[in-house]
Formats: structure tokens, sequence, C-alpha cells
């Protein structure tokens, strides 16, 4: 049945059956959550050893003599940059290990451009008329709020399975020079698990640009995130491209532990050409004496090489793997072929996005609500939390367990046929 | 001996004593640190329980059922929030428990100023034609070095026993709406080891300033930092003050534990008012997740309670007391009387100021240097790195052993004569 070629009796039959099904679940009284992008407790339990692996003061000393335990060391302990640089190919010397954030870090990063302004620029961006961004959407919802909170007007541009599309990137970075930067999550991206084509690093480290010191913020937040062993997609590397293009300075490369070791315990990092670490170092020597280093050394006292880290990856994915596959298999039981919507299968990442019929996400939010299910909000992912489509939805299948994660996915079916039903016979009217 | 009273052929004649000294002194080829407000080797080493304190997923559950192992909780978890509070006497509510650096948090604190304005300003700082803050001097090189980075005007005022001279002060703060800010570290201050009198902090909390959001940056560093069980500096409630006044909104707090458990891997925090509160939470909400909850359960299982941290302190009194004692020993004991130099006696803090004669420190320091005892750089206590008098030096006790503090202190005091005797020398030539 493809609810699309109903006519308006067939239709209202449907939801009649439907909508009973759906009061009989609202009756359970449930309480599920597939709004969050958080590791579920079983993949925490998995790190209980790296609580007590610094044991003694012998283990709280750098291999460049360092003490850990004070103070000093603004970029990271050497070890650890060496940990990020063999596991993201990137020369240590442009990598800065810091505290818990990578999002603190974006954040300070955009801040840091509208106090001091960038290499390359004329003035802090705070003294410009205006500052706008590209904001390939649906995107990340934190990437947006920086930008509204610093007051950056965010261009929306569509995101495709190959990344932003580049015409219109292109396009407009070309004509306007108040354009400054780009956010990429450029793996598994959030939401759609998509990863950016070799040519879209290419084109992105290629375009022209009318601003001086425009800037990728590059949130490679899933860079090791896979599902599979043998499925897994691949990103070209950002800096190789820029510097074939002399544009090394363009790119802030952000990364962290998050989803790897203790979500808000771990280790984020940046990483810069140069210049840019010229320009930034001095800046950030002003804003702390250093970060956590007990929490680098411990780190890397536990994972021990870039090698152990993707053995660790692939041990976390036999826990998250089930939870995508039960959730894309409810949707291809439940939802294929009705029209009713599409959605993204990724092999690596946090998210699945689901498309609803336009017009139809804000009405399944609701009903998945009132049934005790609680999505990430609609419109979200989209900048100024407005989906002009109001379609997307971002599933976020980690955090709860399976048995609770099939109740709450079989609900959502069951919400999105509703709310499309209830468009599908209003259209008729 | 006074070498204020003495003529130019005694002057010359102690000069050629002590140059002599010095040259033997200088074949020692020592390498020796006064520099840094750093704990000691054997402070940290008095830590080492705290490492292993959390051992497994138990130990990691807030009081309120929160998971630390994973994200959330943008404040700090209730119980790190009541440690501090009970600390500290501020109500809970007012206090927000961060990450590894109050620095950071103060760096923070200003740069949130200048890009989205305070509660009662008209516009973000950045916007204001000129910004300027008082700074208390000598003081901590750090604050200076925050309103040099982000282009605030510096307007030295003269510390005092008693802090800052509030005569100044109040006529300054009336008369100028440019003046926004004032740093202050009131207790065992940087360098000075000088308290706030209960009179100063009534008139900071009182004082009519032009400026409507005028802010106090209340740097509490060495809060509990006592030297002696029974001689102990007392703080009036800055808080309290300032809410007798209406002013509750005037006052931003920091403190950290950075130098109670481990320096740059403690706990930093900050307190405010509930309408300061309430516009900075919702910024900081942008900016990150959360902070390190896996340290701050680390903190609270490991300290317990507010008394043990100050029973702890007492201990840490322990080793850092004699070095203190040692330093002032030697001065007391080789330059009093001379007229050659004059320094504080904290019984708190990190550091004792001394102060040479007029136009000797910088001479001083070039001597210590080529004898190899690093001091702080001469200049750093005051705004831009200037000393007017070239006087004062900081001298920081804490990292050396006793026997290098010793050697150390001896060098120093036999630089501060020959130093000064050059001088006396010169002058009347």
């Amino acid at each position: 049945m493809n609810y699309l070629e109903l006519s308006k009796e067939l239709l209202l039959e449907e939801k009649a059956k439907v909508e009973a099904e759906y009061v009989e679940l609202k009756k359970k009284e449930l309480s599920l959550d597939l709004s969050r992008g958080k590791p579920g407790k079983i993949q925490v339990d998995m790190m209980t050893d790296m609580l007590t692996c610094l044991a003694d003061a012998k283990d709280c000393i750098s291999e460049n003599g360092i003490d850990c335990r004070n103070y000093g060391v603004l970029d990271g302990i050497p070890e650890a940059k060496k940990l990020f640089a063999d596991l993201l190919c990137i020369p240590a010397k442009n990598i800065f290990v810091a505290g818990n954030s990578s999002l603190n870090l974006m954040y300070d990063s955009v801040a840091r451009c509208m106090l001091y302004g960038t290499v390359g620029g004329d003035r802090p961006w705070c003294r410009e008329d205006e500052v706008k961004f590209l904001c390939p959407a649906p995107g990340y919802d934190r990437h947006f709020a920086i930008c509204e909170s610093l007051g950056i007007k965010m261009i929306t541009v569509k995101m495709t399975p190959t990344g932003p599309d580049m015409d219109t990137v292109e396009a407009l970075v070309a004509a306007d020079p108040t354009i400054k930067g780009i956010w990429c999550n450029p793996k598994y991206s959030n939401p759609d698990g998509y990863t950016y084509s070799d040519e879209t690093v290419e084109r992105l480290a290629k375009m022209k640009t009318a601003a001086k010191d425009f800037r990728i913020f590059w949130d490679n937040a899933y860079v090791i995130h896979h599902l599979y062993e043998d499925k897994q997609d691949s990103l070209a590397d950002i800096f190789a491209a820029c510097e074939k293009y002399g544009n090394e300075d363009r790119v802030m490369y952000f990364a962290s532990t998050s989803k790897i070791s203790f979500p808000g315990a771990g280790l984020a990092m940046f990483a810069a050409s140069d210049a840019n670490m010229a320009q930034i170092k001095p800046i950030l020597s002003i804003q702390t004496i250093g970060h956590d280093k007990l929490n680098q050394i411990r780190h890397v006292k536990y994972f021990g090489t870039a090698e152990n880290i993707n053995k660790h990856m692939m041990k976390l994915a036999t826990v998250i793997r089930p939870k995508f596959e039960i959730t894309l298999d409810i949707l291809d039981k439940e939802l294929t072929g009705l029209g009713a919507a599409h959605w993204t299968k990724p092999v690596g990442g946090y998210f699945i996005s689901l498309y609803t019929l336009n017009g139809t996400a804000k009405r399944t939010y609701q009903l998945c609500k009132d049934a005790g299910v609680t999505l990430t909000t609609v419109g979200a992912t989209y900048p100024y939390g407005k989906d002009p489509d109001d379609s997307n939805i971002r599933l976020a299948p980690t955090f709860p367990s399976e048995e609770d994660l099939e109740v709450a996915m079989y609900i959502l079916t069951v919400c999105v046929k509703l709310a499309v039903l209830e468009k599908l016979i209003a259209d008729k009217n």
C-alpha cells in the first residue's frame, strides 16, 4: 500500500486502524527517549579500567619528564599529541590537546575570531558590519547555536549524500565577503550519517572565497566511529587538499574522545596550520595555564596506541551496531513502500535521519511525545530551529536499551503513519 | 650598617666585599627557580590516593542519580556545588563548578562581557568606545594579561596592606563610566600576601560607580591557604556586603582547588548573583555541554567534606610553612637594617613581596639570573609589565626544595645588596 495513491475513503479507513493502535500504545504510559546522541550505559561500563589506570606518582610523569600532577604545558603532553597525530594522520605540531569538550573548543574558536580576528583577516569579526556562516542542513544544532549566540547570520545550504551542495557553496562564498565560515561535520554526519565525497573535500579546499579569512570549521566528531569492520566510509584529508591549493589556513579541525572514552570526561583536540597555531597559542596562553594533563596521560596509558583505539571502536560497535540495525529494521518493516517517509542508512556515527512527508515532522513529534517517546526537537537540525520542509527527524539509537529502542521505534512508525495520513486527508479537503 | 647612611668610600668598600662574594657564588653554576607559584612535588605526592579513589561504575553515580561517566549537567554535580558552598559560605545555587582552570573562567568571564555585555549594561563591552579596569598593583600578572589581550585599558591603583587604595578607587569609579571593572585577589594577595580589611570590602560593595555594569572580579585564589593553625587572616563576605547595598550583581567570584588537590587537574568554580547566573548559564550552555564530572565526583569522594579540605590545607601547610620561614629568616638575617629592601610577611598564600630600593629590582633580577637564580620577571606584577618604582620582586618559595630555597634566597640577598650598593654609588656621582 502506498498512502500517496489512496483515495480519501481508503485513507480514512487506514487512519482509523492506525489511530486505534496509537490509542492502545498511548495507554502504556511509556517514557522513552530517542533524542540524545549519548552513548549507552553498556558503552561507558566498558571503560571502567580507565578510572584506575593511573595508580601512582610515576604513572603521572610524561615521557618528556613533565609531572602531569602539576602546572604547565599549554598544548598537551607530547604522547597525547602523538596519539591523536597517529589516529588522525595530522602532524603532532599542528595538534593541540585540550580539555573535555570539543564543543567548547569550537565555541572558543569562533569567539576568538570575533574578538581577535584570524590570520589573513583585516580586523576582529566583531568589528565587521556583518558576519555570515554557511550551514549545511540538516546539521548539528549546537553548531548553529554558536552562530546564533554570537550574532553570526546563518545561510542554510542543502546537505546531500556527498556533503553540502557544493555548487551553492562555491557560488555563495565567491560572491559575498561577509561569508566567513562554514560548519562541516564531514564524516557520518549529524544527523544524516553522510560522509563528504573526495570531490566535496577537494572543492572545499580549492574554492575561491571573497573573504580573505574564510574558515572551514571541520568537526570530525565521528572520525573513527564505524559500525562495521568491513563497511566503512573514508574521508579525504582536508589539510592535504587545502595545502595543495595554498589554503592551509582555511581549516580549523576538531575531534574528541567523547564517544570513544567517557562522554564529558574525554579529551578534546583541535588541529590547525602552523600560521593559525602561531596566532592561536599566544591567545590561549592568556586564557589558561593548561588543560588537565592527568586526564591526558590517563588516556595515553589506557589506550597506548592509535591502533588500540581503533580496536576499541570495533568493540564499541558490537553494542552500537545492533541498535542501528533494530532502528533500520523497524523502519524498513513498517514504513517501506508507504510513501510516508524515507531515511538514511549510515554505516557509522550516532544518528539516522528520518524524513517524513513534508509538513508532518512536527505532528509526528507531538504524537510521539503524547505517547511517551521523546524525539529530537523538529527543526533543531536546521539554522534558527526551522526545517523549511517540516520533514527531518533525527533518530539517536545509542542511549536506550535494545528493548526500549524496539518499543520506541515501533511507536514512532505508528506516529509517522498517523501524521502522514492526517496530512493526506487534510490535503484532500 | 645602613647603606643609606654610608659615605661613598664606605659604599665602595662594602660593594667590593659583596661583589667578591657574588663572584664566588656565580662560580657554582647553579640553576634555581624562585619565580613560580607552583606547589612542590611533596605537595602533589600527598594527593596520590585521589588518583584511584574512583574505582568502579557505582563510584561514578552522583547523589541525584546522574552518571558522571556520561554527558550532561552544565553547572556541576550537586555534591561538588555543596562542597564549595560549605567551604566558601556561598549558597549552592549561586555556584558553578567547572573544569580545571579558574584562570579560564576569569578569561571567559571578561570575554563574555566583551561579546554579550552584562546584567545592567547597555551593550557588549566590545561595542563601547573604551573599557577600563582598575588594577591594584602589585598584583597578578595573568589578570593584567587578560585585560591587555582583550584591549581593556588598565589603570594602576596602589595596593596597601588593607587592600587597594580605596580613596583612589572610589574617586575613579565615581567619575569615569568607562571603568567597568576591578581585579581583586583579596586574601593572601599575589604577590604581597595582604588580605583586604573589612572596611575595604565594605567600601568596594558600597561605592557608587559611574558605570551601571561595573564588575568586581574577585579571584579568591588563596581563600583557605593558611600557613598557620593559629595565625590566619579572615576576609569579609563580599556577597553579603554587596547585597546590603543592593549591588549583588557587582561580583564575579572565582576559586579553585589548583593549590588544594592537583594544580592543573583540580576543580575551578565561579559564583555569581541570581541575576548574573540567569544571564551567564544560557551562554555557557552554548559553549559546552558540561565539564568533567568524573573529576568533580573524584574530588567529592576524596575530600568528603569542607572540614576535611580545611584539615588537608593544614597538612599542606606543614610543608609550605617551613619554606616561607626559610625565606623570611634569610631576608631578616641578611637584609634587616641595611635600608636596601623591605618585604611582606604573609601568613598564607603562595608569595612574599620583596621591595628593593627604588630603581634596583631589574638589576637584582639580572644579577640573580647571571648567578643561576630565576626570579619572577620584574614588572610582571604591574599592568603592562612596568613597575614605576622598579622595586617589587615576587618571591615564590613553594616549588623548590628547602635546600635549594636556602641557597637561592641567600644568593638573592647578595644580589639585592650589590644592586643597591651600585645604585647608591652611582647616585653619589
